[in-house]
């Protein structure tokens, strides 16, 4: 096979089931294309590797910028590592389309990570819709668990919306906090400290760790307004220090704890079913909404229903109602 | 005419644009109906009012339950009732469908107001959902204009996503506050504080009325870390009394202030564009999803999907392309 160009489904598919980090490299790619060539190879590689997925665990991390993610992820990755586990990042971060990518942005993050054979790094696709990131990070992440990962992490900054996406694609969703940061909420919504499977204190070391740990005492009673997230969890406190290397190994375990009772209590399938299923809907709007807007007729007669919007007070409602009859008459 | 049964197209427009409540209500019952026949002549209906829509201010009220709103709204309709003005009063708020309906569901809620022949107040719709209510919201809007209302209010419940919605359909977006309530934020996400073009802060009266001062000046430097909404407008932030009726003149007159630097500026009218092709937009979106999801033919091969997601580990998203081309083949 050459380096470059497209390879045979037969390669891409065998390619990845070995493990080959070249080729999931570049499977990933055709998932990220703008092409929709490469889009319809990629979707034909996936049936193949389907029944290969979802024996990972998929842990969603989020935290405000400076919280630490970047380190903790690295701490993180190389004590599972240790346990002889391999672990992929992706990153689901829409902000870092402004800036060209979080993720390896700066090329000192997750130095020993990046290197080490059994991690895989990849970073956001810059350019693509939050809808988009989603979806292509859920393919990229089926085909990281084809390849062998049996951790996967999607990272992602936890001030917008994209945490509910991640949420929808994992099965324990962790969110990093610091103590005494000023704000107690430090930017991050309640509706994400509720989604939250547990809330760890990062930089819980030197004149910082009876902060973190009154933070953590303070966070648990707060946690406690919250209803339980499942019958067998609740979301669970801890601290740690990320440069330090101390409380890592307790989140993992705690990780494998929520994963063992969640399979004992017959919820980790259920919920991942769930989630696909959630995603079929998504991906069925997200179909309809991109058949239309790239029917080229439709495209020709959109500029006169804005401008009838904006000019003759024509009711943008009806006027939506009637293209999209139009699209639907059109011989498709 | 009866007072049963539905009235003609004429009827309708006549009653709607001689300010006839009865008329009024009836029409919004059928902009609130699931019939699609209902819906259909509401959007004839529609059409021949939107020419004489569009003259009122939109404000949107927010803030958490147990600010005061109602009692806010009360207040603040009662003065620019004094004014000579007319308002309406509408709510968008998901949360009660749950209780069902918030405004009027507790019916001591602005008990002065709802009997005065210058006020309209119409409860939420129950049952819909919130991109739904959002659809309706405007278009009872719409409805309340042509009907002679000067001042639209519509209220929504500070702890969700619905804030988005009342900010894209409304000129100005008032933001109620508490003074000392514990957590600082209150339950307000930063996100909604950041579209507020005012933070006003409720019950400022008796042993409360320092606290609210001090709150005031502190959310007012608060304020100022977040960028200028537009360049003639920075946030403002007030103290009132709902009960005192004390500061509720003052809210008004800021809201003029606004309206006036807005429509100087020229943003006025451009914002509304904008919020119409936005409408548009969205408009697109929904029905494309009802015509596909009304779709019988569709519906009958769903439960095959779903079971083919959850039990042969087909790709959600392979299969909702493939369900999308299928339903674009068919005779529509």
């Amino acid at each position: 096979m050459g380096t470059r160009g497209r390879l045979s489904v037969e390669e891409y598919v065998n390619g990845i089931l070995s493990g080959n980090r070249v080729v999931l490299s570049r499977a990933i790619t055709l998932v990220e294309s703008s092409l929709e060539s490469d889009n319809l190879l990629a979707s034909e590689v996936m049936e193949r590797i389907l029944p290969h997925t979802g024996n990972s665990i998929r842990i969603g991390i989020t935290g405000v910028p400076g919280v630490g993610k970047s380190t903790f992820i690295e701490a993180f990755g190389n004590e599972v590592i240790q346990e002889g586990k391999k672990i992929a990042v992706l990153a689901i971060d829409p902000s870092s389309q402004k800036t060209g990518g979080s993720i390896l942005g700066d090329k000192t993050r997750m130095e020993s990570l990046s290197v080490n054979p059994n991690a895989y790094i990849r970073p956001t696709p810059s350019g693509i819709t939050l809808g988009g990131v989603a979806h292509k990070t859920r393919e990229t992440m089926l085909f990281c668990e084809a390849a062998g990962f049996d951790i996967i992490v999607v990272e992602t900054v936890g001030v917008g919306q994209s945490e509910t996406k991640v949420k929808d694609m994992t099965d324990f969703f962790l969110l990093l906090m610091l103590a005494g940061a000023g704000d107690e909420l430090q930017g991050i919504k309640k509706g994400i400290m509720e989604m939250a499977d547990a809330l760890i204190i990062n930089k819980a070391d030197g004149d910082n760790m009876q902060k973190a740990k009154n933070a953590a005492i303070e966070y648990q009673n707060a946690l406690h307004l919250f209803p339980a997230s499942y019958p067998f969890w609740y979301p669970k406190v801890g601290v740690c220090s990320s440069i330090k290397n101390s409380g890592i190994k307790e989140v993992w375990q705690m990780i494998v704890e929520f994963v063992f009772n969640s399979k004992k209590e017959e919820f980790f399938e259920a919920n991942r079913k769930k989630q696909n299923i959630k995603w079929f809907y998504n991906a069925i709007d997200t179909n309809l909404h991109h058949v239309f807007f790239s029917n080229s007729a439709i495209a020709q007669k959109i500029p006169d229903y804005i401008n009838w919007i904006e000019n003759e007070k024509k009711s943008p409602s009806h006027l939506a109602k009637e293209l999209v009859e139009q699209f639907l008459n059109m011989k498709q």
